[in-house]
């Protein structure tokens, strides 16, 4: 088993990139120039039909998705116990979750970063106020979860969905209201964020932004 | 194990009702009146925090989100084959497919159906046009992956992304270029809509549109 990881800093591949570092496994990080364009070159569409970050290659095979790697990766590396196990009472939550935050924060992050680009310029900032209030409101929900006191999103225990949430919350840094400005969220930013492997990921991507005080 | 599904005709619980005949398992379906605005009743919003159909109660618990719960359901009823089994090759694909296919064409038709209701009307012909656009993608991706003369869209086995992406594809039969206008994607559903299953559905569902001839 190999893994390599086609990775931009920051990037949708974020959350991919943190978890495997948590893991501890062998893998090859290969950076993707955004910026030279190099997601759309030939040999890397051959890799990732969308022109996207992250792909992840095992044994050859090379697969998009980051809610599906880090579900994947939760399925191979299962010691870990960054899901809850199939059967158990806790699986249906966490698939509902992982599929929550894929469905209702991912599209509107790239509509909100993209409207321009992946449509008519005139109409982006129609599109974008939409997308910001469709952020804004996972924001609310997923601090209501947390009022219960649990440390994570889905009780006691890290599991995939707070690489993931994490990594999105980081991309709202920027926006009008950050979560970071929903006060339960704050708090579970900063527990994240005192992960050793979130700090060893932004020193491996040459992040310097968002990181606890 | 019970299963209540709360659903109205033809929306996004149609792929969860579509599996649980398949399962030819136990349920009770209880529809929700969506004209009525039932999905925003206290009761309602107990079940399902973002009132929305489908809710699936699992032994007095209610989850959402329709690719989440056939994810769910293939793990409970492992012996239909509904999923590749975990650790298998084709199982990363399987996982891939089901959140490319929740994420890329569950929002733009949210947007596509909902944008002068769920944003500010005057935006929602630009909310729209950007749907469109994604959604069409979408179907020129599937269709691709049908080149190689596989009946389904992972390969010689229907899955839970076979009943996901036929509801999508649905919905796309009164847009401008349905999913049928691309001539694999055309074959492809009337496979699909072949099924006993589906057949039962619509029965039940009371839907007379967009059955084989």
């Amino acid at each position: 088993m190999t893994y390599t990881l086609f990775y931009a800093p920051g990037t949708a591949s974020l959350c991919v990139h943190w978890m495997l570092i948590e893991l501890g496994v062998d893998f090859r990080a290969e950076a993707v120039d955004l910026e030279g364009g190099a997601q759309k070159s030939a040999d890397y569409l051959r890799l990732n039909p969308q022109g996207r970050v992250p792909t992840l290659a095992i044994d050859g095979e090379a697969y998009g998705e980051s809610a599906a790697l880090l579900m994947l990766l939760s399925e191979r590396h299962p010691e870990h116990g960054f899901a809850p196990a199939p059967g158990s009472t806790d699986r249906a939550r966490w698939l509902e979750l992982m599929v929550y935050l894929a469905n209702n924060l991912s599209p509107p992050f790239r509509d909100w970063f993209y409207a321009g680009k992946d449509g008519a310029p005139e109409g982006a900032a129609h599109v974008q106020a939409l997308a910001k209030a469709k952020v804004e409101a996972v924001w609310t929900r997923l601090d209501e979860l947390l009022t219960d006191g649990r440390p994570y999103l889905l009780g006691e225990k890290v599991t995939t969905a707070d690489f993931l949430a994490t990594m999105l919350m980081r991309w709202s840094r920027n926006m009008e209201r950050p979560a970071t400005s929903w006060p339960r969220l704050a708090g579970y930013v900063q527990r994240m964020r005192a992960r050793p492997a979130f700090l060893e990921l932004c020193r491996r991507e040459g992040l310097t932004e968002w990181l606890n005080p």
